[in-house]
């Protein structure tokens, strides 16, 4: 796992070694979990012990899906539900299961789109405290702009034309920006591979109860690295994330892609 | 009404006596109550009167669902929207209308499945503070484990055959979960009523927009005991807190659920 | 554009004149926006460069929406999401985009039914550190009750009938707040315009993926002078505000608004 820097006077409290699955013991993660846990401690003593027993620790150590995935789906349905407290803790946990600040800066940038500036901004002010504890300096961060990823253009002109076709009468800035700040801008930054960026997309509409474009980006996904059985994983996961009912939604919606993508139908809309 | 315990500086400022509908007259309800209220009476005025008129008043007192059960309708809508800031005067009022701790501690456990463990930490955090105001003891909250209510074992293993073939295949991990965290587990902990979590578990889906579990949760809450009457002044409750909308896509479903209960298809899917 | 009083120590950090695009130039503007900018910036270079160069500024001076109507629609998402920390950097540029005070607290109160009592009043603890910022006196405000605008008491009757017809049974107490409070009172109160009050409530619906009830709300703000260029654009200004999914949610339905008014099929439910 990566070393990082602790700078000021958290670095004091911080706790030796990582336990790749416990968020008390990465640098800062003891007062970031603190917060949130003690609370639970005292006032719900049955969700502290599933958390204990489970969330906290046996959900990171199933197999199907990696902790440092099982992160990036956390911290994204957080962020799409606003949820700030939680999510400095997750962030750390992030941090110590091998998601660089890097990738963490362009989760936050591509999720501004699916989760809104609003949720983006908010989340970007508890990176930052986190950022800040670990010294994580600006070169360590991904550039505003530069060489994007190379655009598959048969694909995106197949998509713009549908698109436009459907909706450029009812919203053509909506379509344009769709166009050139999405599929040709943002999709394209190279700072966090497709594959987590669908990760990412795919968890905030779960955890935004978004099911409608779950297939097009779950098959994006799938498409590029995904394996069912990592996208079976992240509903284990965003079912205490996202909430039960969120999950259920999405399962008929899954089912429904697995068995396209089987009997070789892959990539439907 | 029961008598709590105050402890700490904010005892000074608590009002004597109890109106039963009236979150100021609480010990701590007016610090509480204030922060919200003084906000809206000084910059919507017309939002305040409907408040002081209703919301906050005569809606209370409406017949067809008691106050303690207005209360957890209440809780449960604002948890759900992550509305931590009302979260605190609405827990001021719950006690003060015959809500417990430990029936409140175990709401936040149940609905941490619901709203998912990000909304159940942020109102533990807000619990915390109100219980500390009203000197809450560990041993007056549930404990972690202990003995369970009684399991309908037919019930449940219809229900877990369903969901099995259903999604079985899909998320093994979701399936899993479900029937060893959340129904036998969870559902069975003796602190809060079976018909209460049912009032958790409905308010919770329609404050966050999620109608297509609502039959379910509904049809169980009436099987334990929810009345018709009762089911619906809680949309009359959650229209204002979980808003409008939510309470309009709720409507139709709810019509069909009591519509099946009349012609004697009980506990439909 | 309107000069507004500046009190308080926040008055020496104010910065002159006014850019009617940018949310920085505005009177507290800079320290409100700074925030969550700032954090952005420090973190996220790539969601920075979008905000610098779009999302911040050209994507308000678009034609086809005014600039004070794109406030009222961000205003708007960002209630509904409870995404306080950006809002009070939008009601500073919706001050300055010419939204009264007068309007911003009407839409808080009309957004009360919409989004939830919660939702309201935690915005109106932002507006209420605006507004003292401003120097806004009592007097600028709405009254609490007062005069109301005119009703069409038919289409009122229809709406009530329609709605009885449906929902009596299921819950009387939503049907009769329905009409006593909103359509009999609220929606009359006259400090924000009926168009306006449909820009509020159609952002609303979008901005929390509640689409059900759009296409009555965006007829009965296209019956109220919305224009059709209008709705578009606030599709634009809410991608970005709402996120995508919600507002390619939203394009179906508005584009079947669009083609039943093009039809002549006025106002359909």
């Amino acid at each position: 796992m990566k070393k990082l820097a602790i700078a000021g006077a958290l670095a004091a409290s911080s706790l030796g070694g990582c336990a790749a699955t416990d968020a008390t013991s990465y640098p800062g993660g003891a007062q970031a979990r603190g917060h949130g846990a003690a609370a639970v401690a005292q006032v719900a003593p049955g969700m502290a012990r599933y958390s204990s027993e489970y969330v906290d620790t046996a959900l990171w150590e199933r197999p199907g899906l990696a902790p440092r995935d099982r992160s990036i789906v956390t911290v994204s349905a957080l962020i799409s539900r606003n949820q700030l407290v939680p999510l400095e803790a997750q962030l750390e946990r992030a941090l110590g299961n091998g998601v660089t600040p890097a990738e963490l800066s362009e989760l936050i940038t591509h999720i501004a789109f699916y989760a809104g500036w609003g949720n983006a901004t908010g989340a970007a002010e508890v990176a930052r405290r986190v950022f800040e504890r670990h010294g994580v300096r600006p070169e360590q961060l991904p550039a505003a702009a530069g060489e994007l990823l190379p655009l598959n253009e048969k694909e995106e002109a197949d998509r713009a034309a549908f698109v436009s076709a459907s909706f450029g009468e009812v919203s053509p800035g909506v379509v344009e920006n769709t166009t050139r700040l999405l599929f040709r801008d943002a999709w394209l930054r190279p700072g966090l591979a497709p594959r987590d960026k669908s990760l990412v997309t795919v968890s905030s509409l779960v955890a935004a109860g978004q099911i409608a474009q779950v297939p097009v980006h779950l098959n994006k996904g799938m498409n590029n690295g995904l394996t069912q059985a990592e996208a079976s994983e992240m509903l284990t996961q965003l079912a205490f994330y996202a909430g039960w009912p969120n999950v259920f939604s999405a399962l008929p919606v899954f089912k429904d892609v697995f068995a396209k993508r089987s009997r070789g139908e892959a990539g439907q809309r």
